[in-house]
C-alpha cells in the first residue's frame, strides 16, 4: 500500500514558462526510458521478486522514488506552460519568433491536457507496458535496471543542454544525480548477486552445459569491417574466438507443403515452378 | 549492401510439428526480446556509430548474425504448424486432446499467415520500433545490448524446457549460445570502452561534476522493507549512504493559474475551493 | 512524493493456483479499464488540477489506493501461477482437462513474466497511455472517472462469476466495494462542481451562448428504428426535439484542387472525369 | 445497412487555408474523442445492445450522425490544407512566418496523405479500437457516452479559441451544438434507465449485496492533503466516510516459490537473502 | 451524410453458437484486412478524392456497403456467443472438450463486451488507423484496394473452411462473393484510369523521367537462389535485366562526428578507435 | 544467413545538412510504407514461401536489397543532421529562420537517437509488424508487393520535392528508379502465376464455385453519387452490374438474449423496454 505527501522530492520551478521545451521534456515522463518506465519496471519487479530481504527491499525504495519523479516531471511541464500561446492564432502571430514557438509546441499539452502533462513522450507517442522488464530473474533484470538509468541519464543530460532556464536546470542537476546513483547501485546489485551464489555472469546460469560448447565462444564475421577482432574481446586467456570466414551450418530454409485448406500458392505435382509452365491444371479452367 | 544464402546458420528442423509450441516461438521472433529486436537494434547502432573501427565492426557482425537468427525461427515455425489442425471445426473434434491444441493455436498464423511465422509475439501483440535502443552512445547502448542478450537467453532457456522435441532443442541449444556469446561480448566491450578511455562506469560521463554531489550518493529509503541497507552496497569505501528517514526536498507540487481559453476548472477569485461556495459568479448563471 | 508498505490493502490469497483465472485476471490490471488506468488517470488530474483544496485532495487520496490495487492483482496473479504447468510439454500431457489448461494460460506470464503479472489485459496488449484522461476540466474528467469506475466495477463483476475460489472471491467482493465507493464519490463531486458554481451540467460551460441554439436540441433521426423518440428524454418541458426527417444542412463534400507536386490524381482541365475519355493528354505518352 | 449523400451535415468551408490549423484539427478527427471514437462507440454499442426498442434506437441514431462528423471534419482539413506550402523547401523559405508554418504542419498530411485527413490525431498517434467503449451494461455506457462528448466538446471548444476563421468556426458552431445535445441525451437516458427499473445509480447493480457493505462507503486518506473531507460528499444522510488514518487489511505481499524451470532468482534453502552470503551454493560452481 | 436501416445486408444467423469461431471471426471484423480496414479505407479516399464522377462514386458506393459489412458480422459474433460458457469456472468444467472450449475463447469477448465483438482482431490487437491507405493518387489507391479484397477474401476462404454451421457457411458465401466483386471492381478501375489518360502503369506517373533510366530496369541478385531469372519477367522485349554479381554503388556508409552537446561516444583525435588505447584523455579522469 | 558489406547500394550525401528535412525522411524508413516495411514484408514472404525457385528466389533478392535501403536512409538522416541546433534553446535563437528549424525538427533524432535516424515515421510513430502482409498466397501478396511500392514511390516522388539538395535529390532518383522496377517486377509475377496456371484473377481462386455466383458481379449503388455506373467496369461483356437501388437481403440486426452473469442491461420479461416503465421489477429494490 503507498501513501503520498504533496511535498516534491526536489523543487520543479522554471524561471519562466518555455512550451517548446515542455514538448521536448514529455521525453523524459512517457518516453522509452523516461520517469513512468522505470517506476513501473521496479514496481513490477518489486511484487514479482521471488525471494525476500535486501534486493526486493532496495527495488521497492528505488520504485516508489520513481513514481515522484514523475510527479516532479508533471508539474514541472505545467508550470513551463503558463501563460503559453496555446490559442494564439496563426492570423493573429505576427513575431516570426512567437509562430516558431507556435510551431514548436506539442498540440496535445494544450488540446487535450489543458495545459498540463501527458503520458507520452516527446512525439506524441503514448507510455505503453512493453517499455518495462521484469522477469523474475535479477540478474537480467538488473541489467535492463542498469541500461535504462543509462538511458535515461543520458536523455536527461541532452535535455540539460537544451535549456538556459536556472530553475529547470537545477532540477535536472538532481535527476542526474539521481540516475547516476541508480545505474551506480544497480551495479553493484549485480556483483551481489554473484557474491551471494545467486547467479553468475551469464543469465541465466542455468542450462549453460547443456548449450553449444563451440558456438557460445565465437563471433561469426558476418560484415566486411576489417577490425572487429581488434578489440580487448579478441586477447587474453578468455578470448572469443573471431570466425573470420564462417560457413552456414544448416541446410536450406524451406517451408512445408502447405494445408490446402489455407491456400497458399502451391504446384502439388513438382518441386519447382520454373519447370512446370504449360504443364499445370489450371486454377482458371476451374472457374471456367 | 546486404547478401543472402539460403543456407540457414543452424540447422532448424523439428522431429514432428507442433502447433502449440509454435504459437509460443513467436515470443522469440517478435517479441520485445526476440531476433527482430536484436537485428534491428544492432542495425541501427551500427549505422549510427560515429567511431570507425572494432566496435563499430563488432556491431555490424552481429547485427547481420541476428537476420539469419529471424530465418532460423521464422523456418522453425512454418515446419512446426506443418499439418495442424488449423481448420478442424469444433464440431469435428472429438479428440479432446485435439480439441485442447485448437485453443492453444495461434488463430493468426493460420488465418493470417497461411500457416507461417508472424512478426509478432506470443500473444499476437506486433513488433515495434520502440523495442529497440541506439543512442550513439556506446556504453549507454551496449548496457542495453548485454540487458537484451539476458532476457532473450532467458526466454529461450525457459522455451527449451516447454519441448521435448530434439529437433528443436538443438537449435535452442545453438541459440542459447549464440545469446552466451553475444551477452559475454558486449560486457567484454564495455570493458574495453573504459580502458580505451571512451567512456566511463556511469553513462554519459559527462556533467558528473555539474550534477547535485550529494544526490548522486543516497538511497532512499521510501518502502519498509528494512533489509535495503543491508547490501554490499551499503559497505566498503565507495558505499551507498541509506538515508533511512528522508525528507522531501521541494514545496508543494501545484499547477500554476490556467488559461481560460482552454477551460481548465477554476475560480478566479479564490485559491482554494473549500471557502467559496455561496460565493462563486455560477458559470451556469452565465448560460441562463 | 510517495512511501510504500509491504502491507497490502487487503489480502489477496487464492484458495488454490488457477493459470487460466491468472490469464483473465489480467483485464482487471493491464486493461482500458484495470487498476493502472484509474492510478495514472487520478494522478495526471491531481498533478494537472488548478484548484488546490478538497477536489484535489480526493484525487490525490483515490489516486494513492489505485497504485495498491495494482499491487494487490499482481499478487494475486503470481500466487494464482504457483505450480502452473508452465513448462509441460503437448507430448507429455496426457489428461485432456491439464491439455485445455495449457491451451488458456497466457503464454507471456510464463516466458516473458517468469510466472508474474504483466503490465497488459487479457489479451495481451499492453497498457497505454491513451486509456487516460486527465483534461483539466473536472466536470469532464470526473464524468469519465464516474465511467471508468463503473466499466472497472462491470468487469470485476464478471470476473467474480468466473472463479469458484473463495480467496479470489474474497478480495473480488473488496475491489467491488472499492469501486461502488469510487462511483459515488465522483458522482457526488460532480454535484459539487455545480453547487460551488464552477461548472454546469454540460462541459465545459463555456461557449454556450455562443453555441448554434436550434441544434442543440435536436435528435437527428438517422436509423430507421421507430421507438427513438419514445424515451423520456423527448418528454417535459425540458425535452429534446426529435427531427423525423432530418435533412442535411451543408453542400457537397468536395476536396479541393490538389498541390500537382503531392500526385493525387487530377484531370486539370475538366472537373468531373466522366467524360474526358479519349481527350486526356496521356501521361504514359509523356513516358514513351 | 447503411446509405449514404454527398451532402454535408453541415457546411465546412475556411474561409482560407491554414496549414497549422489543420495539423490541429486532427484531434477531432482520430483522436482518442474524435469523431472516429464516438461512430465506432456508438455503432459497437447499437450492435451489441440486447434491448429491443428506444434505447437502440437513440443509440444507433446518434451513431449514424457520427459518421457524417468524421466526414465534415475530413473535408475541412482537406479544404484547410488548399495551397499549403507542403513541397516549399527550407532553403527556399525566406520569410519567417512562412518557416514556421512549415515547422508547425503535419508532415504526414502531405507525405501520406496527399493535402488530405489522417484516420489519426494532432500528434499523428493513429486512432485505435482500444479508445471505445462498448460493454452491454447500457448504465455503465452511457456513462461513458457522456464523458466522451464532455471531453469532445471540451476540446472543441479549446480548438474554437485557436482560429479567427469565420468558416471554421461556424462549423465549429454546430459542432458545439450536437456535443452539448448528445451529452443532454446520454445524461437523460441514464434517468431514464433508472426510472425503468433497468439499472441504478452504481453499475452494474448487481452484486452489491455480495460485496463487502464496510469499504464501499469509505475513502481513505492515503495522501495528505487535508481538505479532502471538506466536500459535500463528508456530509449529509448517505454521506461517505473519510478514513482519515487507514490500515491495510492485508498481510505482506510476497510471491510464491517459483517454478525452476522459468529460472526465477531464487534461494531454495533461505526464505531470506540477507543471511545467505557464503553459504549458498554458488550457480558458478555448477558451471566451472 | 449517412442512413441507417435496421435490416443486414445479408443474412446472419449461425445455426449454433461456437465460442471458439466467435474468436477466430474477429479478425474479418479488427484485422488489418478486415471489414474496419476497407470501410475506413474507402471514406477517407472518398472523401480525399480530388476528382468527382465515376471514380468517387465508385469509392463512396464500396465505403458505404463496407459498414454494413461489419455490422453483419458483429451481429454474427453476438450471436455465436449465445449461451457461450464464459463464467464456467475451471473448477466446475469436468468435460474436456468443454475445457477446451474455454481456453479457446476470446477472454475479452466476455470480460469487456459483455458477450459481443470488439473492434479488433483474432488475437485482440485493435484495429487502428495504420490499416488504411488514402494518398490521393488513384492508381496507387486502387492497387491497394485490390490487394485488400484480395487478402480480405483469402481469409475469409480460411475462415469458411473453420466451419461447418452453414448459417456461417451461408453469410460467408456471400462475403467471398462481395470479395470477389471487389477485387474484380478495382482491378477494371485501374485500367479505367489508364484508359482515361489518367494514370500509368507505375505509380505516380510522374517524375519518372527524371529517376534514374539504368536503374529502374535491373533485378539485383543479392540471394543465392539461381532461378530469380526464370521468371517471364526476365524475357521479351520489355524485359526486366537480371544483375547476377552487383557491386555496390556508393561508398562506406559513415555517419558524421557527433554535436558533443549530444554525448555520442566519439574520440575527438581520431578516425578510428583501433588505434587510441592508452593515448585518449580518460573522460574517466576528469571525473576524479 | 545474410553477409554485409559496408558500402552502401547507392550514395547517400547530402550537399548540406538539413534537419527539418531529416524529420520528413523518416516517413521512408519507419513509415507504414517505407524501407522496413518493405524488408520485413519480403523476408518473410520468402520464409513462408510453399514453391521453391523462381518465385521465392525473386522474393530473397528484393528483400536483401532492401535491408540495404533502411541503411542508405539512415546513413542520409545522420548526415542531414550533422551540426543541426539540437541543442540551441528558445532563449538563445534570434534569427526566426533558426527558431522555425528548431520547431520543425524531430525532437526523439536529438534525445533519443544522438542525432540519427529512428525506426519511426514522419510523426514519430515506430513502425510496426502489422505493416507487412505474409499470407502464403502469392498472388495476393503480390498485389500487396506492387501496392506498397506504389505508394513508397509516391511517398518518395512528394519528398522528391520537398528538397533542392542535389545529394539529396540523386539519391531518390536511384531510390525512385528502384520503385519503379520493384512496382514492375510484381505485376509481371502476377501475370506469370497465371500463366503458370497457379492463380487466377481473383486470389484465391479456389472457393470461387462456391460462392454466391449473384452477388459476386453487383456493385450496389448506396451512396447518392450519379456517376458510378459510368465507368469501363459497367460497359462489355463482363460488366459488372450495378444494383441502383438495392435493398437489404437479411433481417434485423438483433444481438440475443443475453447471459446474465455478465451484466448487459436487458428486461427479462419484456422485448422491448418501451412498454416497461413502471413494471419491471426495480433492480435498485433489490438493494434496498
Amino acid at each position: 500500500m503507498f501513501r503520498h505527501t504533496k511535498m516534491l522530492q526536489f523543487e520543479a520551478k522554471p524561471e519562466k514558462p518555455d512550451a517548446v521545451y515542455a514538448h521536448k521534456l514529455q521525453e523524459l515522463i512517457g518516453g522509452a526510458f523516461g520517469e513512468m518506465t522505470v517506476t513501473m519496471q521496479y514496481l513490477f519487479q518489486g511484487w514479482n521478486c521471488r525471494i525476500e530481504g535486501k534486493y526486493k527491499d532496495l527495488i521497492m525504495d528505488t520504485a516508489t522514488e520513481e513514481i515522484g519523479h514523475v510527479e516532479m516531471l508533471a508539474t514541472m511541464v505545467a508550470r513551463l506552460l503558463e501563460g503559453a500561446p496555446a490559442t494564439a492564432t496563426a492570423e493573429s502571430v505576427k513575431d516570426p519568433v512567437m509562430a516558431a514557438v507556435l510551431g514548436g509546441m506539442d498540440p496535445q499539452q494544450a488540446i487535450v491536457a489543458g495545459g498540463g502533462a501527458l503520458p507520452a513522450d516527446s512525439n506524441g507517442y503514448p507510455w505503453n507496458g512493453k517499455f518495462i522488464v521484469a522477469s523474475g530473474n535479477l540478474l537480467a533484470d538488473f541489467r535492463a535496471n542498469a541500461a535504462a538509468e543509462a538511458q535515461g541519464r543520458l536523455q536527461t543530460a541532452r535535455l540539460y543542454n537544451m535549456t538556459d532556464d536556472p530553475g529547470v536546470k537545477a532540477m535536472l542537476k538532481f535527476n542526474l544525480a539521481r540516475d547516476t546513483v541508480h545505474q551506480k547501485q544497480w551495479l553493484r546489485a549485480i556483483e551481489e548477486l554473484e557474491a551471494d551464489g545467486l547467479e553468475t555472469d551469464i543469465a541465466p546460469s542455468a542450462l549453460f552445459d547443456e548449450e553449444d560448447q563451440v558456438h557460445n565462444n565465437t563471433i561469426w564475421h558476418l560484415s566486411d569491417g576489417p577490425d572487429g577482432n581488434k578489440g580487448g574481446w579478441s586477447t587474453g586467456e578468455d578470448r572469443i574466438e573471431y570466425l573470420m570466414d564462417p560457413k552456414p551450418l544448416g541446410g536450406p530454409g524451406t517451408a512445408p507443403k502447405p494445408d490446402p485448406a489455407l491456400y497458399a500458392t502451391y504446384s502439388p505435382t513438382q518441386d519447382t515452378v520454373g519447370t512446370i509452365k504449360g504443364k499445370a491444371q489450371s486454377a482458371k479452367n476451374k472457374l471456367s
